[in-house]
């Protein structure tokens, strides 16, 4: 299965998934923010570039888009402060997404976005020009040596296809205790398959000294199909199978769905990285969020007080257009009001958590 | 009034605008191409870059978006293998509209354009990595020297604003024989300031060498009001004073009205160049185009054999988001239908044509 025109979209499904998402991002965001000014002042402090060139890999559209890009800018501009210089570097900005992604929302949005860091930030600063760059990031997406700092945000966990050969996993839709070895292997080949190409390509794109700051959706043990990262898909799982009971999905078709992602440990990171080559590491760390922080903390429209109902919103804003690909539009709404009674009930009994595998790494000479 | 969010927005209004606009397009496209392989020939013969970054500017959005990037690159290849470099070099297009403009469906029709590209020029050629690139081509869009080609085509003509002081040229929706000396003097200083902080924009944003063409409409003579520039316009007027007649529109209203629009003369292009000073001319000419190149000639759908009605159709595609804003909905199929009987009962008595400004030039160093 090709998921290139299915992924990354987190732009058709209305108001609540973008806030799900949201919340989630901004607080990885502030996890990685020390991480991100390290890695922007090892650009910019150490090389006083005129023109600072940035991509946000994987950016979505929706309100946290320009998130990330203003707050590396607002980093140069603080170094530039610091450092007493007069002039603002020129920042240009690659949002990048695959071309399904609505740039259009984005784009609309960017005059108000300029205004309003032109009232924040004083006229020293800036200008700064934002670009819409479609395409896979498995793929190169920039000419070579054109970029300074690479940033992407729950993104690289997505696979660039399903894994050949895990028609073994039977009611599985991800990894899970039950997987057979090959299956196992499969999932993790595709992985270091992906993730070795995503780093040679930037690696191209990158100037010497260029700084890449990744944070991925992982695991802390050596274990894929441990719980820390594939019980989320095991209740998705869950809810499938009771469907099947219900006779509302056929079995064939649960059994032929497979969800095309890897959370790969620090370890597994680290190792592709080595392999490539080209990159130096500057720091890896495997951090967690719990579930619960899906829940509505920024006072975004359409909250609600049930935890289990705030995770089901935000995986169905990330999973819902592979599930609907593959099952149909019908059934997604009592598929996730049926995911989100589990994951309340599962929530109430148990301390439930995301893992990040945040890496930073600067381009060698 | 505004016309940032209405201007060169053709991408909302079915697919026979589009092909309507095409049709023009290509015309000047195949007659400016000599002026563009030169221009080319100046960038790429002359520096042999390793990355080469094109702007093409207003490209807005139909099935001619990416013609003339995709003819430029083509040059480069055949230059390429006229001095037989082997490795190709790597192409950066930037494709600018105002942030309105329907560049979704410009980045999904980019992998079936990417890979109609490899076909067709085989495995040496690109890469080749498009960006979308919204904003006001009356302001910076580029990083500082970040451009080594500049095109285009039928956007120029379109000025940032209504001029002020134009309430005194009454039912004419745009410069005539009746317009007052003063509201002849707002549109030619509007002219003049946009296009001088045009260039001023892109002087700074190409490489010294730079090559820039543009294609604008114009006219031959010195006379702002000649019909050469104004019938058009006159036409469209006459049509709405046919509806003020019939109480159909308010005669405020139709006063109220003016195009934001001017078509300059070779001389007026020339003395603002020469007065921002960062460019060498390389060539200046005028061009006709009939009236009648609007029909349909390469086999689109929707076609006519009623001239009129065509001109009508392609007209529509660009001047109707501003008579709608100002206008309302309600009234534009009766106008256009009116508006194609006044054109064809004309192009049976006189030959009409548009007037093409074009000019190349060489940002010096």
């Amino acid at each position: 299965m090709d998921v290139s025109n299915v992924l990354h979209m987190n732009g058709g499904f209305g108001d609540n998934s973008y806030a799900s998402n949201s919340v989630i991002q901004r607080k990885v965001m502030a996890m990685t923010k020390a991480i991100i000014e390290e890695a922007v002042t090892g650009v910019y402090g150490n090389m006083f570039l005129k023109t600072i060139c940035i991509a946000d890999l994987g950016c979505s559209s929706g309100p946290n888009t320009l998130f990330v890009a203003t707050e590396v800018m607002k980093t140069v501009d603080k170094i530039r402060r610091k450092f007493g210089h007069k002039s603002s570097p020129e920042f240009q900005i690659f949002l990048n997404d695959l071309p399904g992604n609505d740039f259009n929302s984005i784009f609309r949005s960017l005059p108000r976005v300029q205004e309003e860091l032109r009232d924040e930030m004083g006229s020293e600063f800036g200008p700064c020009f934002f670009t819409g760059l479609p395409g896979s990031f498995y793929s190169r997406l920039c000419p070579i040596g054109s970029l300074h700092f690479v940033h992407s945000s729950y993104s690289l966990m997505w696979l660039s296809q399903v894994p050949k050969g895990v028609e073994m996993n039977k009611e599985n839709i991800y990894l899970a205790s039950t997987s057979p070895s090959s299956v196992i292997q499969a999932y993790y080949e595709q992985f270091q398959k992906d993730f070795s190409m995503f780093l040679k390509c930037r690696s191209e794109e990158l100037v010497s000294g260029g700084r890449m700051v990744l944070t991925i959706l992982g695991r802390k043990g050596d274990d894929p199909t441990s719980k820390e990262c594939c019980y989320i898909w095991d209740l998705l799982a869950m809810a499938l199978k009771q469907m099947v009971y219900e006779g509302l999905i056929e079995q064939e078709k649960l059994y032929s769905f497979s969800i095309p992602q890897y959370t790969p440990s620090p370890f597994e990171v680290k190792a592709e990285v080595e392999k490539e080559g080209s990159f130096a590491i500057n720091h890896l760390e495997a951090s967690e969020i719990n579930w619960a922080a899906c829940g509505n903390k920024f006072n975004l429209p359409h909250s609600s007080n049930d935890d289990g109902y705030n995770v089901a919103k935000c995986m169905r804003s990330v999973a819902e257009p592979l599930l609907m690909d593959h099952f149909g539009e019908s059934i997604m709404d009592k598929l996730f009001l049926k995911y989100g009674e589990i994951l309340s009930d599962c929530m109430s009994k148990e301390e439930t958590k995301f893992v990040n595998v945040t890496i930073s790494m600067t381009k060698k000479e």
